[in-house]
């Protein structure tokens, strides 16, 4: 298996991401990787670390993208960035499979969704990031961000490319599929969500549970929620950033008296665990699904391992053909419209 | 100044209703109060607290409205019911000005803003809760899910009415105006916020201060966030759940080691004042803005402390013109409009 790591973009970028990649390579010794970046800086930290030159490339491509970067803007004037250089070499060798990059997302979906071609049945591909539950499970959100405006029929569609997912990457079966809503009871929400509701409850292949509440998320009821990118993303940072500010205040109140410091002694190497736990690097990079080609965004602040992380999850993505089955579980929804509209046609006609 | 209190519908009524408004008159011996509900019942509760007659009156209407009621057929068929009865007391005596519920939140809403005359330039009335933040303030957030499918126009207003809910009840000078968005940039999110920040920006009588994301909620930053009813209630309920799940944690995780335990007896203090600080119930009801008279939602859970506390939030907001300071705010938008259609206009004439 063949990859490119855009090697620009992120807080510890170019290290972490040219470390990430020989960290996978040293647990997949037959995987390949193209660096896009600045050549002496790659070829520096290669030489560094004592890597062998014998399964890595590298393309010269400095420019880099940033978040303040307009992402169409991006595409077109920057075509020497590392990422865009990384899309176009995802596209254009049929050898590559997957890339990874912790640059700028709003850039990375718009080059990857304009760039590399649509799954079979998929309108639009959809970010897919993962969070831990209290049951010690985790639970995945589809889509967090990459569409703003979307048709109900495309939550059937992020439920589907979500599950496979899930069961492919982490042998969750038969993932549990909630719809993300301002109550649990079916009539709940604006128009796209109730629509939503009615199109999840009857696809073939959606292990569809129901609508959730967004206090729910980390309860462990449920393995995937979809949402439109707008809510998802409301849903996913809220969460974050809560665990992280009441983390934050629990602290400054643990230095607030003498007696919580003393007590707080005893307690430190559980309040480091509460923090990993809510740290959403341990959870991967967020996969952009839907696309014919796989795209993990690892977080800006990725690290080294995080970096390894994310080629892990393209490698099991790739292996475990989960690309095909994102197809099949929308060929089955497909037919089962197709035999539904069908059947009303009949029915019109009885009449 | 006369309220009407719906006694039914809250998981502690009703005596936490009637105790609750009890604990208000003590405050201002001037309040008059009107219950709802089963007459026995109150009559025994205001025995039971010796509370003299004078400036109370029931009116017997022991229905009641739960949550698995459809808010229009409650409205429709459920007519003697004590939620229904107080929204009709409200809106036919002209001294009532304010009702207080902590009954079902679907069925307020509907029955409010059917039964109940809008303010001036208000499409619809909206939800207006309250969160800590970590430097010690309260953050607003208006729309948390009275209205689903919303205009641009609507976060204006919504802006308004947060505004002057946070002058008139809490003292909060020139608040800082902040939309939900999934970045804080301009030009980001779906359609709807693209075209909300843009009608912000140039309001009057607005301290707009741009995009905030989820995360931030509770940071400090801003005073209200404006936002669509659906990713309003998406964002608190995320906050709230986030919070309380992450102490269920720490609580579970402290009985899992002896050493944890010893170390948290010097901390019971700090915890419970952690626990307190997410209590949504201490920042009171969800006030209903829009309305030309004022509705509070207290939470279902409330008790009569926190009953109390919405009645403070009535009597304040009435006592301090909060209504009359929405529809000037909303008048100079509506000036604003003007003037700038009709300067586009004197533009095409010119061109």
């Amino acid at each position: 298996m063949k990859i490119v790591m855009d090697t620009t973009g992120g807080d510890k970028s170019p290290r972490a991401n040219v470390e990430g990649a020989l960290l996978a390579r040293k647990k997949h010794p037959e995987l390949s990787v193209i660096f896009t970046g600045d050549e002496e800086t790659i070829r520096r930290i290669l030489r560094e670390n004592g890597a062998e030159e014998e399964g890595i490339e590298i393309v010269h491509a400095p420019g880099v993208i940033t978040g303040g970067d307009k992402p169409t803007d991006a595409i077109r004037l920057k075509k020497d960035s590392s990422m865009i250089r990384a899309i176009r070499i995802l596209r254009e060798d049929p050898e590559v499979a997957a890339l990874i990059s912790t640059g700028a997302t709003g850039a990375l979906v718009a080059a990857a969704t304009l760039r590399i071609g649509r799954l079979r049945g998929v309108r639009r591909p959809a970010f897919c990031p993962l969070l831990p539950t209290m049951q010690g499970g985790i639970v995945g959100v589809c889509d967090s961000g990459a569409n703003m405006d979307i048709l109900p029929g495309q939550l059937r569609e992020f439920a589907a490319m979500g599950s496979a997912y899930l069961e492919t990457v982490y042998g969750v079966e038969n993932p549990r599929v909630a719809l993300l809503n301002v109550g649990v009871e079916s009539e709940k929400g604006d128009d796209l969500h109730k629509e939503g509701y009615r199109l999840l409850a009857g696809a073939p292949g959606i292990n569809f549970v129901g609508n959730m509440e967004s206090r729910d998320l980390l309860s462990g009821k449920y393995d995937l929620v979809v949402s439109d990118g707008f809510s998802g993303n409301v849903l996913i940072k809220a969460t974050e950033g809560t665990a992280l500010e009441l983390l934050k205040k629990v602290k400054k109140d643990i230095y607030s008296r003498k007696k919580y410091m003393f007590g707080a002694l005893f307690m430190k190497k559980m309040f480091l665990e509460e923090k990993e736990f809510m740290n959403y690097q341990n959870y991967g990079g967020s996969v952009l699904l839907g696309a014919d080609k796989t795209v993990v965004k690892g977080h800006g602040s990725s690290d080294a391992a995080a970096v390894a992380v994310c080629v892990e999850q393209a490698w099991k993505m790739e292996k475990g053909g989960m690309n095909q089955k994102i197809e099949k579980t929308l060929a089955a929804i497909e037919e089962a419209d197709r035999i539904g509209n069908e059947e009303k046609e009949k029915e019109k006609e009885h009449v």
